[in-house]
C-alpha cells in the first residue's frame, strides 16, 4: 500500500511526480478563516526552487502553485485547499539512457522490487521534485501558525557539508540568507562553494547536515506515547529524500553524556516560567514540548545521480556501468533547508491542534 | 490529544502507568491461526525485566503476561489479543520526595505543562515500564514473522556506552547474550562494566547507542512517501523513552559521504537477485526495503534520575535542588535493546501486511 | 484486517469475547481532569446488565468495570484508560451442540469463512457481550460531556417491537426508566410484554427500533465530507450487533416527501440563535449540527439464537437442523437502548473535540 | 477539522467546490499494474453527468477527468492517482440573491455555525458536484476490482420517488439503462416522469430511495467490530449528499420480523459453498460478507433548492423568505444513483485489500 499523507488534524496528502504534467498536495483540516493566498504561498516555494545558483539541479522550473479549493475570498474556508504545481520543463530523454539500469543508492530498484516497474522519468514519485507538495503545505501552515502563534519562528540552515562543519561560534542568523547553502557561518559558506565547485566539476555529489530550529514554541504539544513530538519530527524528516539520521536536542552525542551532564537545570524565569540552563532535550521531554526551543538535525545522503560510473545491473539482472548525466543537485542537502522548515511548521500546527483538541486552548 | 497506537494494519495499543494496577497493549489486525502462548511471550519479555543484574533497576516486577482475548485454542482468532502485565513492586512511597519536583530532563515537568497535572509515581504513563507492553506486542509480531518470513533474523545490541564504543572487527553476535550489555564485543563488555559501576556508585547515570540489525527482510517493504519504512523505523525508535536520534545505515555520517563513496554498487547476486557491494543504505533505498540488511541505531540519553543534586524547581515555582531516591537504572540504554527489537519486529510485519495487502503476496 | 477502534480523537479500542476471561475498551484522548470513578461507569454498565428481567438473557454477569489505568486521585490524567469486565459467568458447555453447526443468521459462519475458523462459546468476538465495553466507554464519554457540555441530554428509548409501533402522542420520557423496554409509551409496554412472552415461549424472537435523541448539542459539530456527523453516527450504530438500518431525523421517510414539506422553516430565536419549525434533519445539514435536537433510529433484528429448529449446515458442508439453547435474549432489541446511547456520546464528545481542535472553542 | 477521506487501504480523499476552478480525488493505496486510462473513468462519470434530461439540473458540465499522476504508460504506479474535473459553467451571479440568506434544508446555515462564514456559490463544498469526484474514484475501483475480483458486478437502481415505489415482481435490470431513473421498472419509470415533471413544474422537488446490489462479492470481507462491511456501507452512503436512511437487507424492515422468519436458512450449495434460502441479511452476518449479494438501501431527501416560497433568516438573524432560482435537481436522487454505486465499489475494494493483508489472498 501506499500512504502519502502525514499528519493527524492538519493532514497533508501529496501527489505527483517528477515529469508528469503537476505534482501538489492536499491540505485538509485548516483552521478557517485564516488570511492567504498564492503569493503567501509562493514565498516559501521560492526559496526551495531549483536552479537559482550553480550548486543546484539546472532544471528550470517556476514552480507556480495555484490553489484550486478551499480559499474563499482571500481566507482559508475549512475545507480541503489543493495547491497545485505544474511541471513545465520535463526532459524526459535525459533518462532515456537510465532506463533499463539501477542507480546505486537510488530509490530506482526499490520501487522495481515493489511495484514490478517504475517510472525512470526524472524518479518519478520518489524524485525530490516531490518536496515542492510539502513546502506549499508548509506555507499554508506558516499562515495559520502566523495567527495562532504569532511569536513562532522557525529557521533552518546547513550545519554540515560532508566532512566540513560551520562553526556554532561564528554563527549569525542574519547570514542564513546571503549564501547559496543557508549557511550561519559566513566563512564556512566560503570554503563550501570551493569544496562543491571541485566535487561537481569531478562528476561527485556530498552529504549534508542540516538543523531546523523552532523558537516561541508553548509547552505542552505532543502526545505521548507514540504521537510524541520528537517521534513524528523524526519521521517527518526522515520521509525526506535522502535523509538518513535524525538528531532531537544533542541528539546521537546524548549517548555520550551522563545524567549529571544531561540535566537541564530548571530555574524560575522572570515570568514565572521554567528557565532552562541548557537545552540538550532539544526542547522535548517525554515527548512533550517543554517550550524551549525545538532543535532538530537531519542528515542527507549525497545525490546518487552523479556522472563518475558506478557499477549496477541492468532491469534484466546483467552487469553493467551506470554514468547520470541530466540535472542534478550536488548536494541536495541545500534545497532540504526550506523542506525541514516547511516539515517543521506541519508538525507544530498539527500538535497545536491536537492539543487544543484534547485539553482545550492554549 | 493522546495517541497511544502505531502501526497501520498490525495495530498496537498500550496503556497503563508505572504504579497503576496493570499496563498491557492491545494487539489488533493479527493475521488469524497463529499459534502462539504466554510462554512465547513471556520469553521476550523476560529479556528486557528488570532486576536481572546490577546494571538494571532493581524493582523485581515478574512482568508475567496474560493473554485475555483473540487467542482460543492455542491460535490467533484475528481479533483483539489483550496483553496483560500486573503491576507487583510499586513503592510509591519512593516518590513522596519529588511528587512537588520536577526532575531535570525528565517528563515530570512538560506533564505537568501539558496536563495541568501528573502522576509522580514512577514517572505514571512516562516511564520506560510501558516499554514492557511493546516486548510483549512484539512477541505476537514475532511469532506471526515466524509463520510468515521463516527466514527472518532480528538483533539488538548495544555498539556504546558513553564514550566507549565496541570495536566492529571483534564483534560476535553470539556475545550478545553473554553479557549484562547486550554487547557483541566482550572485551568492550568488561570495560563498560567497570564504567559503569564507577558511575553508579557517583550517583550518575550515562547514555548508550542501540544498533538493531533484521536480516532476510524481503524487498519491497516500505509505503513512500510518508509510510516510508524508514519513516517509521525511526517513529518507532524516537518514540522509545529516552531516544534522541535515529540512524538508517550510515546514518548522521552519510553527510560526510561523497556520492561515490555512498553508492552500494549492485552486483547479479548468484541467485538472480541483485548482490550490493556495501550497505550505506541500511536496506532501504526512497522508503523501500532493498532485500539488505535493515541497520537502525538509536542513541539513548542517561537517566535523568540520579542521586547527584540538581537544581531545579517546584510545582508552585520555587527553585530548590533534587534528588532522586529510588531505583532506576544507571544505563536505560540496556534494556532499549529488546524494546528496540520489539518495534522492529513490529514495522516489519506491519509493513509486511500493507504490502501484501496493496500489491498482493510477496 | 480487524479493526477495533472508533473515533478520531476520542478513540475507544474494544477488546474481548463471550467466554474469555475478561472484555475491555481502552479509552485514549480523553480529555486531563475530568472527575470520574468506577462507579460512575457502573451506573451506565447497570443499565445494559443481562438478567435484570424476563426479557433478557438470564446470563447472571455482574458486569462490575475496573479502572486499569488513566485515572489518578479521581481525575482523568489525559492517557490511555483501560476499563476491564470479568467475564464470570460463562457456560461455555451450552456451546457443545453447536459448535459444529452455523446458526442461521449468526456470524458463525462468516467468522468461519473469514479466519478459518471460530470461537464458538457465546460467539467469541462477535457476541453483544462486546456491547458492553461500548458502554463502559460512553460511560467515560458523559463523564467529559458532563463537564464540556452541561447542557447536553441524550436519551435512547423503543419505538418499535415486531409490527408494534409506540405511539408518539402518548410519548412520556418519564416512562422510560419504568418498563423493562425503555419504552416511553407506558400503554405500548404493555402490550409489548405480552407479545414478547408469547414469542419466547414460543422458541422465537422479535426485532426493534431503537431510538437516540441528543439535544443541547451546539450547532457546528461534524467534519464534511467523510467526517459528516450523520455518516459517523450511521456507523456508530450500524456497527452494534443485529442492526440492519440507521436513519437520521425523518430517516427512509424523508424518500417521500416534497421539498417543501421537507424544509424545516427557520425563524428567529428570542435568544438570537435560529429557531426551527420542524426538524426533518434530525438536527444535521450537510452534516454538521444545527443545533436542533440529533435524532437517530435504527432498526435491530430478531436474536438468531432461537428454540426454533431452522435448517442449516455443518462446519464440513453437511446438512442438518440447528436449534439454539443457552440464554439469549428474545429481543435483544431492548440492551440495544443503552449501547445506542453510548455511541451517540462517544460520537458526540469526539466531534466537539475534532471540532474546538481544528476551529477552536466553541 | 475536516476530513476528506475515506478508506483504510484504498484511501480517497476529495477536494474542490462547486463553483472553484476544479475539483477532483487523489486516490491513494491503488494497487500497481492495472491497466487504466481516463476513457475508462469518463466512462462513469457521463453516468453521472448533469444536463442530460429534463429531469436533472441543467448545468452543463463535461466533467472532463484529467488523470495527474499515479500513472504511467496506461497502468496504475502504485503511487497517488490525481483525478481533476474542471468547472466550467459556473453561474456564480445566481447565487447573488442567497447569498445573504439560508436554504432551509441546506447546509449553508450549518456551514456558517461552523466555520463563520460560507462560500455562497452553488453551495461549495457542500454542492453534490463532490460527487463526481466519488464517482472518479470509483472507477479507478472498478478498474482494480475488474482484475482481482471479475466476477464482480455493481448495479444501482432507484426504487422509489416520492410515495410511489417501483414493483420488485416487474423488475428488469435491463430497463435501468433505459430510462432516466435508473428505474428497473419500465411501467414505474413513467408514471415517475410525470410526477415529477408536476412537481417541478410547481418549483416543488421530491425525495428518493436507491438500492445498490452487488453481486460476486466473495465471503470474508469485512473487518469487526468497527470496520464492519455494514458499518463501512452505512457511513459511506450516509456521507452522500442529502441522504437521511440507510439499510442493509431487510433494513428497518428488520425490525419487524421475528427469528424464525429472519433466518436464511442454509443449504449445501452444489459447488459445496453454502447456499441461503434468502437474504434478509443482505449478504452481511457479523459485518463480514457471507458470499450473498450485498444489498444496500438509502434514502435521498428532496432538494432543498426550490422555487416555492419558504420561511428563513438572513445572516444577520432577520426573518424573511427565500426563493431559490438557478439550476437544481428535482430529485437529486436519480443522480445519487451512479455515486452509491461508486461508494460500494470503493468500500469493496479497500475491504479486498485488508483482507489479503491481514489474512491473505482470498
Amino acid at each position: 500500500m501506499s500512504l502519502n499523507t502525514f499528519g493527524h488534524l492538519f493532514r497533508v496528502t501529496t501527489w505527483g511526480e517528477s515529469h508528469g504534467p503537476a505534482l501538489g498536495a492536499v491540505v485538509d483540516g485548516c483552521p478557517p478563516g485564516i488570511a492567504i493566498d498564492e503569493a503567501a504561498i509562493q514565498h516559501w516555494l521560492d526559496r526551495r526552487r531549483p536552479g537559482q545558483n550553480r550548486f543546484t539541479t539546472q532544471r528550470r522550473e517556476p514552480d507556480a502553485v495555484r490553489i484550486l479549493s478551499g480559499v474563499y475570498e482571500g481566507r482559508t474556508t475549512g475545507t480541503p485547499i489543493q495547491l497545485m504545481i505544474e511541471n513545465t520543463d520535463q526532459r524526459s530523454k535525459d533518462y532515456g539512457e537510465i532506463a533499463e539500469k539501477f542507480r546505486p543508492g537510488h530509490a530506482d530498484i526499490t520501487y522495481w522490487q515493489k511495484y514490478g516497474h517504475r517510472d525512470p522519468r526524472g524518479g518519478g514519485r520518489s524524485s525530490a521534485r516531490e518536496t515542492a507538495a510539502r513546502v506549499a503545505a508548509g506555507g499554508v501552515a506558516r499562515a495559520v501558525l502566523a495567527r495562532l502563534l504569532p511569536g513562532l519562528r522557525i529557521t533552518g540552515y546547513m550545519v554540515q557539508m560532508g566532512r566540513l562543519r560551520a562553526d556554532r561560534d561564528r554563527f549569525d542568523l542574519a547570514e542564513v540568507e546571503r549564501n547559496p547553502f543557508w549557511c550561519p557561518d559566513a566563512a564556512a559558506a566560503s570554503v563550501w562553494a570551493e569544496h562543491l565547485d571541485a566535487l561537481r566539476k569531478a562528476g561527485n555529489s556530498v552529504g549534508a547536515v542540516v538543523e531546523v530550529v523552532a523558537s516561541g514554541v508553548p509547552p505542552g504539544l505532543g502526545a505521548p506515547v507514540y504521537g510524541k513530538l520528537d517521534a513524528e519530527l523524526a519521521a517527518a524528516m526522515m520521509s525526506i529524500n535522502a535523509v538518513k539520521g535524525v538528531e532531537i536536542g544533542a541528539g546521537m552525542a546524548a549517548a555520550e553524556l551522563t545524567g549529571v551532564e544531561n540535566a537541564d537545570e530548571i530555574r524560575a524565569g522572570a515570568d514565572g516560567r521554567p528557565l532552562f540552563a541548557s537545552n540538550h532535550a532539544g526542547g522535548i521531554l517525554g515527548g512533550i514540548s517543554s517550550g524551549q526551543d525545538l532543535v532538530v538535525r537531519f542528515a542527507v545522503k549525497p545525490t546518487s545521480s552523479i556522472l563518475t560510473p558506478r557499477r549496477t545491473i541492468t532491469v534484466t539482472g546483467e552487469e553493467t556501468e551506470i554514468v547520470t548525466r541530466g540535472r542534478h543537485d550536488p548536494c541536495v542537502g541545500i534545497r532540504a533547508v526550506p523542506v525541514g522548515e516547511a516539515m517543521m511548521a506541519c508538525v507544530i500546527l498539527d500538535h497545536l491542534l491536537l492539543h487544543r483538541g484534547q485539553v482545550g486552548p492554549l
